[in-house]
């Protein structure tokens, strides 16, 4: 199968499980219910998803069930980036070509539908049939850890508030993303290998492709941002540099930022020697995330 | 010891694991930790993990390490707050007598530190170091559901939104005081009775303890808004019949309302009869919780 075929096809096994997941529209409290789903159902790329999926395949052929526990971490990635674009934080009125959450349902609904994935997340991993207790729980001491305050996202959108209108360092912007993006698809990863019994070594090769691969991803993000048209990106382009935000483009200049993008795709890759053939999905996903137009 | 001594003591042993818990005010990023530490030691009576720690003790005497797990019940309950008080929901300037969190440190701030409570609850139930994986996981689950949207906190907190200006009719009160208080109180009680490994019997009555003990706070609670003083309640009182909000004494007014507080004490004290003298501590909380004058 191409790996275009594969995407779409893994994709829509996603989709399907979020739609299992979510309450149903009908379910009290039903606009709160909307509200979730909404934002869920955004058009999403679902590369966290994505990338817990194949990562649990490289350790194991026995892993059904796993797109359930996938799915918690797109829930966690959406309550962020719902709170994210709030007034009192990055103000947002777009996210890919729609309006945000709170414009459609107000500030209160919109925080207590972040707060609501949030919970959910956790009761998904809590509850997942597949897999034993042991597992279960590493997985959501892992999500826990890369979605919390201490170098998790929540510190990295912390950073990011404190960062805008400071120079544009090489320290702080690591900083910055190592937590904002890079904690929770690192974790993706994780928490894909620890679903399918990686051991020891098998998780510190799936975390060094999990940490390159989410550099990439941000450094690709804030290019994209720079460089593309707000239609084919939904969202607002040039918001970074209008608000001061650090970022590639504005630490590194924009040619040296592809070349690290294109550094860390190579360094993903290699991370993933060790798996030999079976990681061709994963390597694909590299690629994927580096090379996409939106 | 008497009562009194007893929850003295017992609450140090909290604040003092809380303060363990909690990162530290120096650990970047300083100003997160530092609004989560806020609202976290704001002065609140501890009455959920009090109920946990006190529900364990009825099941088990071995139950080192409660006290940790007690608090994240806190940690969600303190979230749950600072939200709350967010201008977009109640809009609150004051709550035990000092400034709200949004207040002090901005509502960007507040938004994130109750998000980042809310995700160190589950990284410190994932992380007991005391109990097997199997009691983890179902103490997660048991969060997640109470606190989540459907029947739990969130959920009440949509159907309390949405009940200002309504008609004050019984079954909405009911509606969204189960979920919105009820629902944690009773988990913190079960959390309590499985982290002490309770038999399905033994969680069955902890749960009607917990139900009861839950509605006989929200009506003692709606009651001394009312009743008491701001100075003594710390908070703007008489702030519900301003905001037409859906209260016990709305709906069945002073008198009729302190019965129904004394019942619910009733109810839950008989719900602890087949533990016999074991459950002396957990019958006094009960006592505790209505008859408090703030």
């Amino acid at each position: 199968m191409r790996f275009s075929e594969y995407l779409a096809a893994q994709r829509q096994r996603i989709e399907t499980e979020l739609h299992g997941i979510l309450p149903s529209e009908a379910t009290p409290p039903e606009v709160l219910h909307q509200a979730m789903r909404y934002s869920v159902f955004a058009g999403g790329k679902r590369i966290r998803p994505l990338l817990c999926v194949e990562a649990a395949r490289v350790i194991s052929e026995e892993v059904a069930g796993i797109e359930r526990a996938a799915c918690a971490v797109e829930l966690v990635h959406t309550y962020s980036l719902i709170h994210d674009d709030l007034p009192a934080l990055d103000n947002d009125d777009f996210r890919r070509g729609r309006l945000t959450c709170h414009k459609v349902f107000g500030e209160a609904m919109a925080i207590l539908a972040g707060d609501a994935l949030l919970t959910l997340a956790f009761e998904v991993l809590a509850n997942l049939p597949c897999v034993d207790s042991e597992r279960r729980a590493r997985m959501m001491g892992e999500l826990a850890a890369a979605a919390g305050s201490c170098g998790g996202m929540i510190a990295g959108q912390v950073a990011d508030l404190e960062g805008e209108g400071k120079p544009p360092e090489p320290g702080r912007l690591e900083t910055i993303h190592r937590a904002k993006t890079g904690a929770l698809i690192r974790a993706s990863v994780r928490i894909g290998g620890i679903y399918a019994g990686a051991d020891g070594e098998q998780l510190a090769a799936l975390s060094s492709y999990g940490e390159h691969v989410g550099l990439a991803f941000q450094i690709v993000d804030d290019l994209l941002d720079v460089e593309a048209t707000s239609e084919t990106l939904g969202k607002t382009t040039g918001k970074d540099a209008a608000r001061k935000k650090i970022t590639f483009p504005a630490v590194y200049g924009i040619q040296r930022s592809h070349e690290l993008a294109e550094a860390e795709r190579r360094a993903a890759r290699q991370a993933l020697e060790c798996f030999g053939n079976r990681a061709v999905r994963l390597a694909e996903l590299a690629d994927f995330i580096v090379y996409r137009r939106a």
